[in-house]
């Protein structure tokens, strides 16, 4: 039988990052491509005491069937948690929890995207998000993103000509993959453009907690008086990404709309984790174990930039203040998917910056390295051959 | 702002059922209308040694981000497992681990599902699935429900007038609600009907495993040699629900795309609770422990048709060997709905029937009982104040 698949998903492909994982699996091969947190930053004796306190006291809670909001405690907890923390919610919103900050991405293109309606986004911006956008047939407009975030002369020119515009997805903090943290004039702005033509902003936060120098930036939905802000955070980075778990917060007719759509998409997010999440938040020094996440990534990211600047002079990086990427440009003259190429026949793996980009085909100087997967002999060797390499083909 | 969601959400309605739920959540109400596992069905103890050791062995990897397929080792298994009890599975064929069975219906809806295109349904189905179905556009065509499944003329017939079906989604072990099973005859047919017809099937079976009296007949899965079967497995009602794990038996190609879709989904289901199913079937004795189940829902059954045998002789049901609900059927002259809403303020709550119909406006003479998630005591006066009622208003 030759199967029909749905005109949505008929020519959607795995992503490229998943292409080059597979070389990444090979053990000798020094993958700076994952996006993994660091294993030292898992709380995993907590994890495990939480849990096993569950099971003694009560196991029936955590195994039958929960309600598709998710766990009250943990919705009542962060709503007073992100109201205080940075702003986020009002009176005119409420909170979801969801599979992974991805589920968010999925409820907000199938509640609100019509085929080949556009979604703006930073180019380059999160595969991830990208691809589920793709999923939906949304068409993908990309502005692209300078040192202190999207170019708003750009924006307002693709609002103006796209006038079926649904939302502006952004990653406001240490972008994925750019680094690039957007100044708050440019979040002003930005909010301001989406009021002015009408389309909502989606702003993706999965990184904010885990800045590690400079000034915290308000939020884009901590000055949201209009309710057009969707927010998704996560605890994939500040607590553990396998046991999918992010939340939302929107205004409450949307969170409705997601609520519905969630439950068609499966029922409800695994409650242990939940719990896990609630009680970790609220029996332990959350705060102080951010901290240490900050100290950690902190090394690891200057680590890894006084590398660049040792051993591999010949490429450029953003500096960044948080996050889990440095995002690398060569000169126009290097053929990138030749570079990244031969850098994994010399073992080691990084994503050709085009992978990113809202046309994939479109030609890109840059690629991405993550520092937090690999061990400091990784990324000490890995650079190395990366900076060899640039030195032999940048005369 | 006005929010403009997209058409195909536009309409989506939260499913009746939870709207039953409101009043079953008052503590004087006897909620017949669930269908939650029994309490004492889940294997407590040993998910918390299994997850202790876990946690005591290699956290990182129950913390981490893992693959969307799923969990290697759970897939292996499970691949053996279904070939060996069921012959379930071929060369053909793969095994997607997802976030419960809802998410399934999601994959397929999604990858297959053209708006307007049609999706064949038991009437009455499982709602989820239902409303799953509804919420991509498809368009659902019922076809009745006999004593031994589908009616096979009315099914063709359907086909024919339809020839935009993309699939027929069936339940055929233990049906829910209207605890039918499919004859072997019957699925010989389904299948021959679907291949002269070029639709897929769907074969949902989250309740074959607890077959409590007669003989259990084989999946249709289990001669699906020309790869148009996409068969969907669940540990919701096995091991537990809310650890939200399933799993899918799909075409290689449908798989492929699948995981593509689930990428943007959710990345990958809960790992923590992939483990603990693959430890729980291989380290301790599974087949022992469906064993007890199948005792605890037969007694439960059997206890619950008794007691409508001996106080609600007006209410006609059909004999089930398995599974967790009782379609029960009153005469055409009494009002469903009002019979529900009066049943509701004698503090009993039962589904009724049309919210199970693939057009819920139509008349429906049934409701819905599940004996799985109330205590004996609640059960006995439930059907008590149910047949009161029946006496009362069928002369």
């Amino acid at each position: 039988m030759e199967y029909k698949f749905s005109q949505r998903v008929k020519n959607l492909k795995p992503s490229a990052i998943r292409e080059i994982f597979k070389y990444a699996s090979d053990p000798e091969v020094i993958s700076l491509s994952a996006g993994n947190p660091s294993p030292e930053a898992f709380p995993c004796k907590e994890i495990e005491e939480i849990s096993k306190k569950i099971f003694e006291e009560n196991p029936i809670s955590v195994l039958q069937y929960s309600v598709t909001e998710g766990y009250t405690p943990l919705r009542e907890h962060l709503k007073k948690y992100l109201k205080e923390s940075q702003n986020i919610g009002s009176q005119n919103d409420d909170i979801l929890i969801t599979s992974g900050a991805q589920q968010i991405m999925d409820l907000c293109s199938k509640s609100l995207l019509n085929e080949g309606e556009v979604v703006i986004c930073e180019s380059p911006s999160f595969i991830g998000s990208l691809n589920t956008f793709r999923s939906y047939n949304g068409k993908l407009a990309g502005v692209p993103v300078e040192s202190d975030g999207m170019n708003m002369q750009a924006l307002e020119k693709v609002l103006q000509e796209n006038k079926n515009t649904k939302f502006i997805y952004t990653i406001p903090n240490y972008q994925n993959p750019s680094g690039v943290t957007m100044s708050l004039e440019k979040r002003k702005k930005m909010y301001e453009l989406a009021k002015k033509y009408g389309v909502l902003i989606i702003e993706d936060n999965p990184y904010g907690e885990l800045r590690y120098s400079g000034e915290a930036i308000p939020a884009i939905k901590s000055f949201d008086t209009d309710n057009i802000v969707i927010y998704a955070g996560s605890f994939s980075k500040v607590v553990a990404p396998g046991i999918r778990v992010a939340y939302t917060v929107a205004p409450k007719e949307i969170f409705s709309k997601f609520v519905v759509c969630k439950q068609g998409s499966d029922v409800h997010s695994n409650i242990w984790a939940q719990v896990v999440c609630y009680e970790y938040m609220t029996k332990y020094n959350f705060e102080q174990h951010l901290e240490e996440l900050r100290k950690i990534y902190s090394i690891k990211a200057n680590f890894c930039m006084d590398l660049l600047d040792k051993y591999a002079p010949k490429i450029k990086y953003h500096k960044i203040d948080g996050g889990l990427f440095i995002w690398c440009e060569l000169p126009k003259s290097v053929d990138m998917p030749e570079f990244c190429k031969t850098a994994v026949l010399n073992k080691v793996c990084v994503v050709p910056g085009n992978a990113f980009l809202t046309d994939e085909n479109e030609k890109c100087q840059s690629f991405r390295i993550n520092f937090s997967t690999p061990t400091d002999e990784q990324l000490e060797k890995g650079i190395k051959i990366l900076g060899k390499l640039a030195d032999k083909i940048i005369k």
